[in-house]
């Protein structure tokens, strides 16, 4: 296939995060900005209440970079939600040019690359990237209804409650300098509660296309980190880029592993989402990158494509894996 | 709000189509590339059915532009199936960097205008988007089962059946030389059998706001097309832009009003879906563009953001219009 790495020079020039009771009760709790231990933020349904955490995060987004709706060339958001009813209507007062995006969990990155392609082209001075995910909204949607109660799976991961927004420019301290889209891949992986181990052969397909194409490898990077593969997912990529010659063990983990307390939590295989990449690299990770701790990470989200009617109708599921190069400014 | 129109330097270098009976049995039914009498293009439910068109698209697409999947940096693709699962399943088999897309009706030129952007920027040779509807499988998702045979009302339109491929590149004899990302307008239209008062609001902000930024009139146009406001919305459209001191009735048409016979098929307010205005883009449109005949259009596609659940909790109908502009090489 043609080489897929683009190089890309667009900064994230701030973050917000908003997120749910349970997300705001795990280890990261006090790098959000904001959280509501009801999981409503004001609304009656849960599809608002999300509606509600993207609006929210763009909002204190924009007032960290200091700009207006008038600034932002560009919004490229996304959810988990039929029709992606979240963004739509959660980002309606912004008048901002928007792209809709369908990418699953995949949504932050995706979001992030088109968003630095049309700031680093110069499109627009500012662009901008929202996603989110709603535990009961998506549960209800794919699984049970929450009251129902069902019994959940090891594999099964918790679907984040929690939005995240990004705001791209020329600034900040932590630049986005280049990035691969992940194709689609499908290994056969027919369990709807283990997407863990649906996506993690897409991960692997970009992270080895990543380091053939970069002729770089594992050492090379402060952090390699994946979106929502879980504790099962996670472990899964490991082994298929340890039997690939590519040993990421020693400095890779999950946004899902990260998000809930194993000790504490009864999370199972971990978090999983758009929000699950998108809270945990705004308010987690991003610090970290722009204070040099972490200089030079692999971010890569990853997104399972099935639908509750693809799975009973008897296919297997499609997952997708982008990444983006983020390093500290120098 | 910040000045959105921006310039691009691609061309078209092929499309192509494949349609179901309806549109086959239509006034535009000698232009497309393909059909299949029985909607199910060789597979046992519609939803894979299509899933089917899309591949067929892409490959003939692929064909005609004589590229490999390997010529194609970034594909784009989305279609109106719960999770987009159409674009996921149907694509599947090409390995090619994957951008899934959600903007309901008017994904087609999202999606021309994100790989335009792509394209345009340098980082890729080539690119391609991909969108369908099909009207069983939307039917039962926004709708009813088919086989309940529900009474539709005068103002509801009818999903076109059909897939249409672009392949975008410097070549091709059509040019896309600007676009202008809509923004999400909602005006309180909640009546889901009228997507066409829905959307029309959104298709007049955007092409009021590209008049005003460009400094052109609709005289500058040999035609102005929108994807999918049907006659319905169409006429709401003209009377919005008359009120603004912009007659676009000479010069006005949409491509759900062009697919069917309004004589002899009983469609109601027109076509709609991804699938309208990429398929009568594709193979009406295009070869009228790149003979001259058309040289210079302005093509805008309309999507109704809603969901079956958001109309369930009785909120309105949100809509975006994206614009393009097409030209004839010089």
């Amino acid at each position: 296939m043609a080489k897929g790495i683009i190089e890309l020079n667009s900064g994230i020039e701030a973050a917000a995060t908003v997120v749910g009771k349970n997300e705001h009760e795990g280890p990261l709790g006090s790098c959000f900005d904001m959280h509501d231990d009801s999981d409503y933020f004001g609304t009656d349904t849960w599809e608002k209440a999300e509606s509600e955490m993207q609006r929210r995060a763009l909002s204190l987004a924009l007032k960290k970079a200091s700009v207006g709706v008038d600034g932002i060339g560009a919004l490229y958001a996304g959810d988990l939600l039929n029709q992606c009813t979240a963004s739509a209507y959660g980002l309606l007062e912004f008048d901002i040019p928007f792209f809709g995006l369908y990418g699953a969990c995949s949504t932050s990155v995706e979001g992030l690359i088109l968003s630095s392609v049309y700031q680093s082209a110069g499109y627009a001075e500012k662009t901008a990237v929202v996603v989110s995910s709603h535990y009961c909204s998506a549960e209800r949607q794919y699984r049970s209804p929450v009251e129902y109660g069902a019994q959940r799976s090891p594999t099964a991961q918790w679907t984040v409650t929690g939005a995240g927004a990004f705001i791209i420019g020329k600034g900040g301290k932590a630049k986005i300098r280049a990035a691969l889209p992940g194709i689609v891949v499908e290994k056969g992986i027919n369990d709807a509660s283990n997407m863990g181990a649906a996506m993690a052969p897409a991960a692997a397909n970009t992270l080895s296309r990543f380091f053939a194409e970069s002729e770089t490898s594992p050492r090379d990077y402060d952090l390699i980190v994946s979106g929502d593969l879980g504790y099962e997912g996670g472990a899964i990529l490991c082994d298929i880029m340890l039997a690939e010659g590519k040993d990421i063990r020693n400095n890779y983990t999950d946004c899902g592993m990260l998000i809930y307390s194993k000790a504490t939590q009864d999370k199972h295989a971990g978090g999983s989402g758009c929000g699950c990449a998108a809270t945990v690299t705004a308010s987690y990770l991003l610090p970290k990158i722009e204070s040099g701790e972490l200089g030079n990470v692999l971010l890569m989200a990853t997104g399972a494509m099935m639908s509750p009617m693809s799975i009973m109708q008897g296919q297997a599921i499609p997952a997708v894996a982008h990444l983006v190069n983020i390093r500290t400014a120098r």
